[in-house]
């Protein structure tokens, strides 16, 4: 057992601290205000290796373990959170290229998504569908060497901002389950697909909205894995999206924690630090603890992926208390730091709206629970 | 021991319900957008007696008690979180004017704000101050039949709205803490005052700001109360608005339970309605009995106070609890609602960040949990 | 609305204290180690109306209100959680006696339990069974003009100490449900009956066990109610045990509030009393709020009852919260006392392993919870 | 970074499981009874090298690395909590002996304990003195060649047990504070020695106690370490044991989620396995996450003792999370199981009352927040 990091991750990681301080943390309100990441610093990511620390050299990757992708995307997020929303599209969204697509198809997208070019969407959820992956009704028709796709895919992020997206739609019959789903490589200037971007609480830098698809045409070849079987493919990759997006929001925690005692240490009240009032301090260090002991979850969840290991269960845990545990974090920081952090000026209150976005997608907290639970006791945990 | 409303607070909590249906609830999101309340539903409210239930007749009050006004500001806050607000700001400050005011000066004041015409503000905090009211730096000086007033006051809810405020600033010497602590009645056109508003998270109908008081000359029959007699009012208008705060919070977490056991009845996942998931309803059910418990808390410290009795201990379990429970729950329901909860076509988002509010105004939870400390031991509570 | 007790209640509450300091609190342990309730004591309770505070007077019950009889029950728990356990069987059983047992059969056993002389038991429980009471197996077969009864009852408290139990037995076809189902009044020193006591982590002088019915006959008469009515009686009963048992426990979490309180404040560390220690009191103070509001949650459900209302939800708020609530505040203040409270030198590790005995009796948490969810939204509600 | 046990450590822990359920969890409520551990298991114990995993070879330990004795630990706890206690004792005081003590003194104690044959004892607490180690008050005198102790040692496990203690005592006059104490070997045949023992609610087979000692003297060479500067040993040693113990507590938790999945899918109500209703399975997939996050905790605490690396606010975590987390999902695990689980006849309820000690022994939780919050804000952080 080693919990040390490489010497290798540590400059990784040192350059993506001084990145986050100088580009990204600066301007963490102002790309809200925009409703978007400006595309200098994306390319400027891309040029530094931060998207696919983990995909192949081949695509423009570093070719490194998700242990090192995690550790750059929480180094990052420290200084703003939506950049891991970014990251772990590409993470995922690029996992699946590269493991599922044609090379001839998905080389050049997936290189212009490393270097920062293109932002790539993962369409999944669709309308009324909820948490529920298998009852989707988008649908994908053959016709001679291509597929239709038609129908409505929502809370996709980045939906206006996009150039092509991993989009899964039904290739079985209705009723098929999940065991009639494709995914595909849908570039997002066909004819057919339109966008819309929702009002959000949070996350407005990384636009969550809708892909309308009318009669969008893709090549047969923009199929991804094997037609029906779209579905295990999901699942697999969430099983890593989980973990990061646990990352991801610890983080934000994280820098919360380490400002918000630095300036109650500064503040006084009755005579003393804020910090010697043990009604502040020690929240504080509750919160020590378990974004400490979250964030070693998270890590040997990517850990077990790198080894081949089964690391469901693992990624269910991350992915529920990661998300919830932040949220909690930044709200007590917020609170401590008082009447200030209920404003624009401190960025508690944009970290508040931002870290809520995950407890809901990529899965609610219930089906996490259901995933671990059905991991100890199989049917015996179906509801 | 009698739990049952008589009829004519029935009466007055239907007539609130049916306004708060019509006139309040369906501009929530408007009036947010404005970051003012329109003085015509104001207007219309001050008709129907619903600022000053509790205060005198001779001002326009109905002269009934603080359950009835804690009645009819619940009802009126499932509506709009921020006429609590308001409607906790007249009831303070309407009690210190009627209880401490010379008549002759207060009376016109309190008419119109009990009219709807005046918006009143509560000038307390000052700029790092925090929660610790016996340190007030803003000065009052006597000269002549005038008292001189300087210095800032921040976090004053309705800064840019108001037409009076109740301020609290030191005539004692430097030094004298709580002892040397006047209130004053200061109507916020005189000369040398400005004012401006707080980008917030939330209540911005409210819009919280500073007031900047620069020589601000008022006449010395402006005082209320005896000179350097101030704290030991606020302290006791706060156990009153302590209570209230209780009910706005909390009369927003009933009303989102209320619509979320409907929606949540009406979705379905795995071929069931969402409530029949115990994942879903069994949060629902343990945050409607926090919520029923914590109202009835609120109810009696609100009819301790209207028998005499002591309550400050009652007050401050209102106060930290009321608040924090209410954002728990709003945001809990904000995540059984989904995706679509998390933007602006819903209310929660906005409830949310509206409630989070009154955790750090008015007093802090630290604050409170050491009154009840000092409620039970006394002095050995001093940290 | 009127939260204030009446000149009878103060007495009869007044009077319960000071039994409880004499006669109760000094033999908490000692009643433990002999595994059963002295009868000198129990008879002296008797006499002085204890017992049956809301039974009619012609039984020999005070003929008050179900709200007086939680005040008594309360604070006579706060001297011995376990005379609670007492109290609410005879409240449960008396009830149930007095409203659908015939007069002449009735009537001796209810005089002889309100005198303290006999003990009483409930037994609705079966092995297997958990928290369902649709599904007894017990069996009451109509043979001339008597019903012989057949089967095992468990978890039923004084089993080897009562004189008289409440059975539920099914008279309808195996399969009938919950529609199947009637309850009769058995003397326990008829043939076919044997006892036996389990070895329990706590309420060992309420001695919970098991009763053997091995072709125990009783006649017909002895029948409660109509036939196959016996599950609506059950339910509408625990509506009223239930607050009871709320009270019950938060009477042991006020009572070492009080004492934790005290001896906190005269212990110091670090120089100061524990209590000016945040990290010791605000733990406290919160639990006061929750056990204040839990408190009044159940005097409201009190008086529901008392008022011919329903009260179904609040009781099952008060049954899983309470408890709940009971087991953590008392858990809190063993710590606080530190190394003496985990020995029995003190109070505190007796009530911890008795106030745990009603998160499982009586209903779970999670039936409550079910039956609250079902007062929303009905058969939604039903997983 | 590397989450994977060694071969070496595999096939020790397979020895300690296999041990365990042979030998140390079928009498697991014997031992309780008893009171005390039976010496030929304990001897079995050290042939297997069960005690001292990370001691010196010389000394009869296996030479190897804090996590491997860690994870020997938490398997044997699995089967008996209560050894835990011993083990860390072993750790705790062998730790001591081997880093401070002459070898020709600690040499024959030392190979004894870690064969099993001799129990040692940890002498630290005094009456009154709580969490407080500033603070001893037992005196050291030195007589010619000798040390003369005198005064009472409470709250010492195994007190009557052990065969040695280390005891801390004050050297340097009194008010000497931390600078005055030194630690010594006391064999406890010494005349002047008598023990006694409480009446603990658990961990009796490790019986808690006193040790009371009346002139006895000691040997100059039994002081451990420079006179003076046992405070800073002790505060070492204990960042070591507080890791241990939270592996100790958690053990326990993770063996009775083990258990509790498999008995409630196995049972039914509702006509499902009670893991099918989310309300039993969701608390158990909650506590599955916190108890593997806490568990993750400590062995990363114990690997950064190994690397010599700074380790205080870590093993202050462990301390405090891990016993509290233990106990709330003994608890839960607990009600799960129902009526049986309060009886005897399961593990539980002894469990319960075992894993409760340990958030008073070793440091309260209040001490661990201080330290956490002293490691982020030094000197800000004293109340």
């Amino acid at each position: 057992m080693n919990f040390s990091t490489s010497p290798e991750q540590d400059e990784l990681v040192g350059t993506a601290r001084r990145f986050g301080q100088e580009h990204l943390a600066p301007f963490y309100k102002q790309r809200e205000r925009e409703g978007a990441f400006d595309r200098a610093t994306l390319r400027r990511m891309g040029e530094l290796g931060f998207f696919g620390v983990e995909l192949p050299e081949a695509y423009g990757g570093l070719g490194l373990d998700s242990v090192t992708a995690g550790l750059v995307l929480e180094t990052l997020c420290a200084a703003d959170y939506n950049i891991g929303q970014l990251m772990v599209t590409v993470s995922l969204a690029g996992t699946i290229l590269a493991t599922h697509g044609q090379p001839h198809v998905v080389e050049p997208w997936l290189k212009g998504i490393l270097a920062g070019e293109t932002i790539p969407a993962i369409a999944l959820t669709e309308p009324g569908g909820g948490s529920d992956a298998a009852n989707l009704v988008v649908r994908a028709q053959r016709a001679g060497d291509t597929y239709v796709l038609d129908g409505e895919k929502t809370s996709t992020s980045f939906a206006t901002q996009a150039g092509v997206a991993v989009v899964w739609a039904r290739t079985g019959p209705p009723g098929s389950g999940a065991r009639g789903i494709s995914a595909f490589l849908v570039p997002l200037d066909l004819p057919g697909v339109t966008t819309s971007e929702f009002e959000d609480l949070g996350g407005r830098s990384a636009g969550r909205g809708t892909l309308h698809l009318d009669g969008v045409t893709v090549p047969a070849d923009h199929l991804l894995g094997a037609e029906n079987q779209g579905f295990v493919q999901v699942m697999q990759g969430f099983d890593y999206s989980r973990a990061l997006i646990g990352l991801q929001c610890l983080a934000v925690a994280r820098q919360s924690l380490e400002e918000t005692w630095a300036s109650a240490a500064e503040r006084r009240s009755f005579g003393k630090p804020l910090t010697a009032h043990q009604g502040v301090s020690f929240p504080l260090a509750e919160a020590e603890t378990h974004v400490h002991a979250c964030r070693l979850l998270c890590l040997n969840t990517l850990w077990l992926k790198d080894q081949g290991l089964p690391h469901t269960a693992e990624a269910a845990m991350c992915k529920w208390w990661g998300p919830k545990l932040a949220f909690e974090v930044v709200q007590n920081c917020l609170l401590i730091n008082g009447h200030g952090a209920y404003t624009a000026e401190m960025p508690y209150e944009q970290r508040l709206r931002d870290v809520l976005g995950l407890q809901i997608g990529d899965g609610t907290a219930q089906i996490m629970k259901l995933v671990i639970a059905r991991s100890k006791v199989g049917r015996d945990a179906v509801t």
